[in-house]
């Protein structure tokens, strides 16, 4: 028996830890006031590809995983969050705005497979729809500050918005600037050369390409900018900018920093974008990103409802965290119990550690002391008790540390104290 | 833009529900000591229509949700936990018995929809592969008690064996017992005469029926059983039980009965068998059920490992739940902060909140007190503070109970304590 292609087991050392992190996530956005919503995996084909669903991505169309028809339907499987939350708000025309709902769930893409990357995979999204107040787009930045500041993770948000990179391609005279921008959003990655090089391959003059490396400069501040845009468009996306860090800094979010070679991939947004990495270590891709899309809602079908969203990548963040600490535990499990011909007490004393609140783990069918021994340390279980008959006689228990081997004779409410 | 048939969305009110009871299994699971799995929704059709997978039920094969052939690749969407879980087992040998898992997951099937019957739904299986003691059998039925105690149901746990109904078939001498198993199971739904005619309808005589009845009695219990089973097949299940019994009485779980015509529709199982049902309440649907299936893990191409497990049945909890309390929130929000013209000082006092732990939502964009009321008044949220330029001069805020329209002037601390 194998696994398809692309997708991937998650063995109970590596769920112990994105369990962590999806717990993290929920909180911060309950905090913050976001109310979970489920959709469902499979959505109708028509919604899927709906003109504006992927964006300007083909790809995530042709991505798509399809059902085979029975009785002429045509169903897929979601390949993200956003298109659901559109079509649940197209649906629900009496919902209460602005609607803070988040979504965490499994979305499905059949592309090429690659290191990291998978077919079958979590998303965790947060998004405002209904104001197009900055201060839904610096609640979801500082959701994600709090949460990688929850995970002890150091990061670095970098923040643009779309219409400073549109006005500035505007100032220097570049139509079909969407090309551009594609180019443009490598910068970090490729360096000011590859970005010439891939502005050349797309048809823009030389010109054109020194022109756009007059505002597009790695580290240039909002500034800076400010004082070189002239037109509306970028002006608007400076003042916005300055809006957003105003409230980011009442907020007390630090780590947020100007980048004006941020573009996202996806052509719908129309504001905002951002984007978090690791300030050092081997992982390299984006941890969260997101950012204002003020036409998706009504080009899926619904009113017209500005929105701002953002959504964690788990599985580089689970991967971070393991890189981490390559030590995790295979078991919840605190207390391993092992009866010596002492079952039926040794079920009372689980039942009183667990109803104590402590993960305990009884024992089950194997024989001798040092197979469980073997068993519990195999799992990484810090705490075994033995029950021996002679410790019962005077009310106690054996209580061994597994990491130190250090024994102790202790009644249960010591022990209890103990492994608390 | 429309839903796929067959399958919902979850929204808010509904959803928080819903967490609230996957996080109670989890803990409950966790508590036992459970270690979480993660499995991918899209498997190989080799695995999902692999002999004795689906059972006895060939529907469940039938109703597998298959994904259009894109490279002669055939992939379908599991329809259960368990089928996933023998897999992961068989591909990984060095894996430590007992493994206790528990996985948490939407599951698909693409059968008739009837009222409360989804083609894409929730099961929460616990499972302990590797051991045929009755302690495990005896964990399953706890978690399960203790997690209905949790959620404040009361309910009734019908437990059986097989081994039993099987000794009774051999006794009373009828072979090709599985259909007459198939009709016995339904004698609580449909009496003694309804079985009666299912009985005949599947080709047993009237003599069988007859003998069968002397056995299978509403309200018998295993003590009157025992003294009545003489084959070995039948006693090893009425020990099987007593041992069962015994360890749960140990582990102060109560609200569990002997029920003789349980037998849960699936093929696979091969001892304990149990299912739980609500006390009183229009839910007559079972809320969790499972049993012991030795064979399952080497029909499905692993080694020989015996297993016992069960799932809950998420969905009628949640409606349980919400017939119970029709007045849901429609967010976690707890406090809404309303600023007059004090969005900077209103961002701190929000921060402040969320520092303090208190879930909290800033308005945002929405112009006037009473159209801000209104919109928390909607969401259900309990607090309202309206941040006015008076009450911040002196260190104040107006908190405001929604519930009862009481007004206070308070402090930041003060509000905290109060909402707290």
């Amino acid at each position: 028996m194998q696994l398809a292609k692309g997708v991937r087991d998650v063995p109970p050392e590596e769920k112990m830890v994105k369990n962590r992190v999806l717990r993290t996530i929920t909180e911060t956005y309950e905090l913050f006031g976001f109310a979970p919503l489920e959709t469902p995996i499979i959505e109708r084909m028509e919604t899927l590809a709906a003109k504006g669903g992927a964006g300007r991505e083909s790809d995530a169309v042709k991505e798509i995983f399809k059902l085979s028809d029975q009785g002429n339907r045509k169903l897929g499987l979601r390949f993200d969050l956003t298109v659901p939350l559109c079509r649940f708000i197209a649906m629900n025309p009496t919902l209460k705005l602005p609607f803070k709902r988040y979504q965490l769930g499994r979305v499905f893409r059949d592309g090429p497979i690659k290191l990291g990357r998978y077919r079958e995979f979590w998303q965790c999204d947060a998004d405002v729809a209904g104001t197009s107040s900055m201060l839904a787009d610096a609640e979801c930045i500082a959701i994600a500050a709090t949460t990688f500041k929850s995970l002890g993770l150091d990061v670095i948000l970098k923040v643009n918005n779309r219409k400073i990179l549109n006005g500035i391609l505007e100032q220097v005279g570049v139509r079909n600037g969407e090309e551009a921008i594609i180019a443009i959003d490598k910068l970090t990655k490729i360096g000011k050369g590859g970005v010439e090089k891939e502005l050349q391959d797309r048809g823009y003059t030389k010109k054109q390409s020194e022109q756009l490396f007059k505002y597009i400069k790695e580290g240039v501040t909002l500034r800076e900018l400010k004082k070189k845009i002239t037109n509306d468009r970028g002006k608007e996306g400076i003042n916005e900018l300055e809006e957003l860090f105003s409230y980011l800094k009442q907020m007390g979010i630090k780590s947020t920093t100007f980048d004006v070679s941020l573009a996202r991939g996806l052509g719908y947004y129309t504001g905002t974008v951002f984007e978090v990495f690791l300030k050092k270590g081997k992982i390299t891709s984006s941890l969260a990103a997101g950012g204002r899309y003020d036409n998706l809602v009504a080009m899926l079908g619904g009113r017209d409802i500005p929105a701002v969203g953002f959504s964690f990548g788990i599985e580089p963040i689970v991967d971070t965290l393991l890189l981490q600490n390559n030590d995790q535990a295979k078991t919840p499990t605190k207390v391993y119990v092992i009866p010596i011909n002492t079952t039926q007490e040794s079920l009372q004393v689980a039942q009183q550690l667990r109803n104590a609140g402590i993960s305990t783990s009884l024992s089950m069918g194997k024989k001798g002391v040092s197979k469980n021994l073997q068993y519990a340390s195999a799992l990484q279980i810090p705490y075994v008790i033995i029950v021996g008959p002679e410790e019962l006689k005077k009310n106690k228990l054996l209580l061994r540390g597994m990491q130190s081997g250090e024994e102790q004779v202790l009644s249960l409410q010591q022990v209890i104290k103990r492994v608390k």
